[in-house]
């Protein structure tokens, strides 16, 4: 007979006492495989509990196949295979050591300005669609992402960015690593990708990842080299021809015209135009875009709220040419946007009511000035160090004539608490970096005073070792 | 000379109408390469214009490539190489067919139920948490998912599953679906997948277009066959164990043990648990996890808010053993979670505040009534339609003693507005189906007068033609 102190004051209910007991006494060996239990009403009875008790843990038992109900026989201890502890594991999970240096001063290009975002009409505008579209909220909604969302980004990128889409082409995401994802699975498997050395790191990363071939092409001063990328073998370009990240390049119109020649020439060849930071240019209005110019269908445009609005939000796209659009249907029609639909239809109340377009002047204001602080800040404390690329952009690279080596640098400003980027990690070969080091500079996190601040820790750091 | 009337009163700046102007003149001939363009001052004089607007001009097309500033010299139109029309593409996309079939009664095994969510409490929490983590709208969160909510998960899943884990080994993402393309990434490539036939249909969907390798292991009372597992060559089992989808079965500790016993045979073995809907049995306490169980670090548990909270919610998790994060660090840490971070810690307060626990309370009552609602449905006006699979989940399979075929009794339910799923569509390989044919049965978004009117609608479909 099972025999246990069923307690009523406990926070476990008597069934699930009585079940655990059963358990243990079935796997410590306790009850043997084949044995008969007592009848229900037998063992409520000598344990002065309910039938509804025993019920409850007999059936539990049956349902996690301990137990076995036998039509009018009664219930059977089952045998259990092979030799497992049913015991719940407990390790303890060695911790990592967290080992992130705290910096005084970041010059991180990812990130936004910290203080001008809008935040109480987000917080209006979604209050207001979580009570409009509330029942939206248990919904799943359109795998492509909402109607109205794609239908607005495509306005605003036919005004902002001279990219001509349809809302049917647009699929949206949550961030572009997640679109390279979609992107890598829509192509044939055998498809190689060309990607810009110096370039984007995580493209690399990505593709590795998913055991994509993927080659560097260098750039020279107007971006990515055609003849290279001829001979490379690749069939997809992958480029930021705004403002190449890191270099700061804006491709000029003739190797725009090179590279889509390029895509032309063979059927199957395309161009992965990355627009990451397009809405900054400081002077003069913003480059079309490279999908404006391709008739053949041959450019996927990636755009991205990122920079514009938060790297939190989580809400970037993609432009297909129409013919992959009928590929994405077939073949990748089964994923779920996985954008929440409350936080698309916030986001597209936002660009509709014109909140957008008043952040982003606000903001290339707001950055323009930071890049002139820190123009304005190199030029004074940093004789030897001079800035690249264009007018545009939440970054810059700075080249400094010095003996030092980019690694010297990073060093000494290290020293100081100042984080320093060498333009040398984003190379996807290791290369031996000729002449003068570069780095990069992102600003758009930093407050005007610590860009001064920063800069003159750095002169600080360089000064006595010879550079800067 | 270059000579167009510009229009103060238009909506482009000046200094635009000037760029377009000279652009097109490049573009379509009118202005050769290798010609220099007249001077800023000139042509300012000859247009009656700023010299800022010649300017701002002139600078646009020197950053697009268009021409070539001379220093001393002048502006020179540069030679485009190629020919390609610049001008905007705008072609017609042509709009799929929207043949999509509206239907009375759906009894989609996907949705939850449109009525009880605590809509204002969740408000009430997303406003205070956008409000007092203001500053977090705009940083890139723990690319793991938000610790807290780590943590909260942890907690929830010790007491609720029987899972036990740290924070450490949880990853949040969006959706089950981007869970296993991680882990696609994570294994090694020649890693061979094996899943449930009949089976979640999406499996064999996601790694057939990310290029896994794949094995459908058929299934019998207790689950997936460990015989046929072992024979297959597959390293990573993907199985349903708390309520198998679709047939509903439980799974009997002798099968987990056996499961377990072939995943610790061989190194480099594991197991995927999709607890999708487990928050859901009706009798007697949950399930445990398979998790639970796993001494070794065999066990990969995925869990997903999209049963218990909304599929709109887009969040799910997974919880690595500890060997697995460390291989998750190196290879895929610099992945960001693609869940915002507010969003993460609204769930988080909904839960540590008791609200998910009160939630799902309501739920398991509102879903039993409804699945009983159906039961007794089927029972009265459906004589020879039987009820398989455990009472739990969100769906319920039935199997119809009739000569008609699976599409037949779907067409004559199609006919009356009643849409159904066919168990054979979740077959991995085209399976001739033998005996009486199987349906599946979600009844999670429909009121309960809704499940009663669409099985008389069925009742009706039927009985004319032999069967139901």
């Amino acid at each position: 007979m099972i025999t246990i102190r069923l307690d009523a004051t406990k926070p476990e209910p008597m069934y699930e006492q009585l079940y655990q007991h059963i358990r243990q006494e079935i796997t410590g060996g306790g009850l043997m495989a084949g044995s008969r239990l007592p009848s229900k009403r037998q063992l409520a009875a000598h344990l002065h509990c309910s039938l509804n008790t025993v019920q409850a843990a007999y059936s539990q038992l049956v349902a996690e196949g301990y137990l076995d109900a036998r039509p009018k026989s009664g219930y059977y201890v089952r045998r259990l295979e092979g030799v497992v502890a049913l015991d719940v594991q407990s390790f303890e999970f060695r911790k990592a050591v967290d080992n992130k240096k705290e910096y005084a001063y970041d010059f991180s290009y990812q990130g936004v300005d910290q203080t001008s975002f809008p935040f109480s009409t987000w917080r209006k505008i979604a209050r207001q669609i979580s009570t409009e579209f509330e029942s939206e909220f248990l919904k799943t909604g359109d795998p492509q992402g909402d109607p109205n969302l794609r239908s607005t980004i495509s306005n605003y990128l036919r005004q902002a960015r001279g990219v001509y889409c349809q809302p049917e082409q647009i699929v949206i995401s949550s961030g572009t690593e997640l679109l390279l994802l979609l992107l890598i699975q829509l192509f044939e498997k055998d498809k190689v990708f060309a990607i810009e050395s110096p370039g984007y790191e995580k493209l690399g990363q990505i593709f590795r990842s998913n055991r994509a071939a993927f080659v560097p092409i260098a750039l020279d001063e107007s971006g990515m080299l055609p003849d290279q990328l001829a001979k490379s073998g690749a069939d997809v370009a992958c480029i930021t021809p705004s403002h190449q990240f890191p270099t700061g390049v804006i491709m000029p119109v003739n190797r725009r015209i090179q590279l889509m020649n390029w895509a032309n020439e063979k059927p199957g060849r395309y161009i992965i135009e990355d627009d990451y930071d397009s809405e900054f240019r400081f002077d003069g209005r913003p480059i079309p875009s490279l999908q404006g110019i391709d008739r053949a269908g041959r450019v996927i445009y990636l755009g991205s709220f990122s920079k514009s609005i938060s790297p939190s939000l989580r809400i970037s796209y993609m432009v297909l040419p129409p013919d992959l659009v009928r590929t994405y249907h077939d073949r990748l029609g089964f994923y779920i946007c996985p954008v929440p639909g409350l936080a698309q239809k916030t986001l597209n109340r936002f660009i509709e009511d014109g909140h957008f377009e008043r952040h982003l002047n606000r903001m290339r204001i707001c950055y323009k000035d930071k890049r002139e602080t820190l123009v304005g800040a190199v030029h004074d404390d940093l004789p030897n160090v001079s800035v690249l690329g264009a007018n545009a952009g939440l970054h810059l690279v700075v080249e400094a004539r010095t003996v030092r080596d980019e690694l010297d640098l990073i060093r000494l400003a290290d020293q100081v608490g100042v984080k320093l980027y060498g333009i040398s990690s984003f190379y996807s070969n290791p290369v031996k970096m000729r002449g003068d080091p570069k780095l990069l500079l992102g600003f758009s996190a930093l407050e005007k005073p610590e860009i001064i601040a920063a800069v003159k820790l750095l002169k600080q750091a360089w000064e006595g070792a010879d550079c800067g």
